[in-house]
């Protein structure tokens, strides 16, 4: 990978019905950063960009690793790359709503961002928001980015584990199980699970600047099983998991009651959280107190994947699109921590 | 009941080996409430004084609803009432550690002091922290204080369905399920339970002076189950419950996400809730969010109880007790929202 390319993040523009394109217009303008390219539509992009309310013409790049030669910095224009195969007329898609030709285009910018990167073309990936209703209508069956992703990195080999982490500036929490009911979370938790994604989330920590992480395992079940009186997971699967990583040498500890170990991860002014990171056994547990002041600072950020991938903390938000009323504010926090993984 | 004693609040002392009595002591001589009576330990509230560093001088009471023509106001004392049966030598229990006798005499005032609420001799209780494993020691064998203030209250007669809320300045949460597993609670969830918990949230609503309460109902499943495709509960079991509020005239809303529906439901300043309260399916969906933001000002309330009842949002503390440094600030708030539900 050439020096410029391995800089080089690429933002998909998401599902056009949807603010992903014009939040990826504003945050691109707003963070000045040379080296970020959309992968996109290029008449979609300048209309995001009217409606960003941003006077900038776009600029069609052949390739997201030599734009910045063309430019004059601090950006004067919104590059984008519109990779071979994406469906016309997409300006035609009705906003705010599913359509299958804005999710066909959604999936086609994902994968070839991912063979781009993969080519040696770029190094990471700024994913706006996608829904799951319009990729299901184009045929791409995944709940989600965190799915797709894993089956386009492990496309040959055998499946990536990846991990969800969220985070903003007072907590950082990774997901042991995501997209699926809570019954089938309940079921997937195991030993070995619980130890992949504390390592995963360490790995994650020191690639932050932190040497030596401290790791909280929340548990699954009310006051983390009240030593087996609420459910018995915390003494078969999460205990002996913790046991192993300290084995390891990761400073993992726990677990921790549910409802009291995101308020002592939390570091805020004159709160110093007491971990790193929380380990979280379901998608709701490390959601809610991560979402709970507010989305706008939040990112999400696959860990496991060869490369680099973070998002915006929030959805399509099809009853915003078009009103330039939405707000990139996580989307450039997942800018500036993709930026950040990379450095 | 006369006229006083609808009016008197009793304050259980808890677990003597906890903070319970400090901050009892500090809460009751702070609030200046001279319709409080401690239900405890008369040389235990002495030392709690001492720790609390108050200065004042307990009264040893006959009856909670006769103390307040003896004092002179604002209080100069600190009135407890001894029920009669209470083990002796509490002062000998071990501090921060398991006491089978601190765990029977926590068990001895609750229940005196509801039998008192019963003969109408006061009204309301606000009960400091109990520790689960004294109580079993004791051989008293409740989870926490919901079910055994629910078991003392149904003695003679079929269960009476209470349920806990949740409260801060910011956020209300009412639980459909509380002390069981994960697995046992997803078992619990059905369409009765769920339409129970709305009304009875619902009632309390009206009762803390808001006429037609906004109710958010939370899913169980990431996404609210995505239409079915993460579990079913939401389609089975609560929508349906939903509707049927519905047809009651309850301005009840939902199955919401779990994730965003304690971030729109949150009233803070510059941030006004959508919601008055939030149904959460679970134990810890309903208290991360409550939790987040520090347990001081939290408070906990049992809903359907023929009597007023709150508590603190935190446990024994068996660490700090004895140590001066307890915060009271949970309790006070208990204590004030116990008053505004009498008045």
């Amino acid at each position: 990978m050439s020096k410029l390319a391995s800089e080089v993040l690429l933002l998909t523009m998401g599902d056009v019905c949807g603010i992903g394109p014009e939040v990826a217009a504003a945050a691109l303008a707003a963070e000045r950063d040379s080296r970020l390219c959309v992968v996109g539509d290029v008449q979609v992009m300048r209309r995001a960009l009217q409606w960003a309310g941003v006077s900038m013409p776009v600029l069609r790049v052949e390739a997201p690793a030599d734009w910045r030669d063309e430019a004059d910095l601090p950006p004067r224009c919104l590059p984008v790359w519109q990779p071979e195969g994406l469906p016309g007329d997409l300006l035609q898609c009705p906003i705010g709503q599913v359509d299958a030709r804005a999710g066909a285009a959604a999936a086609h910018c994902i994968e070839a961002a991912v063979r781009l990167i993969q080519d040696g073309g770029a190094a990471g990936l700024v994913t706006a928001p996608i829904h799951k209703e319009a990729l299901h209508a184009a045929g791409v069956d995944f709940p989600g980015h965190t799915e797709m992703l894993q089956a386009l990195a492990s496309a040959d080999s055998a499946p990536v584990p990846v991990r969800m982490m969220l985070a903003n500036d007072e907590l950082r929490t990774v997901l042991v199980t995501i997209h699926c009911s809570l019954r089938q979370a309940i079921e997937q938790i195991n030993c070995p699970q619980v130890l992949e994604t504390v390592r995963i989330a360490e790995a994650a920590m020191r690639r932050f600047g932190i040497a030596k992480p401290r790791i909280a395992v929340a548990g699954l079940n009310p006051h983390a099983g009240e030593g087996g009186l609420f459910g018995d997971e915390e003494v078969l699967h999460i205990a002996p998991a913790i046991a192993l990583a300290r084995a390891e040498g990761i400073d993992a500890r726990g677990p921790f009651a549910p409802d009291t170990v995101f308020m002592r991860a939390r570091n805020a002014p004159g709160h110093p959280g007491e971990f790193d990171l929380v380990v979280a056994m379901t998608h709701d547990h490390g959601l809610i107190p991560v979402k709970y002041l507010g989305v706008e600072q939040g990112v999400n950020v696959t860990l496991g994947l060869p490369f680099v991938r973070t998002s915006p903390d929030h959805g399509t938000a099809f009853d915003l699109a078009g009103t330039g009323r939405a707000d990139p504010s996580s989307m450039r926090a997942a800018i500036r921590m993709a930026r950040r993984l990379l450095a």
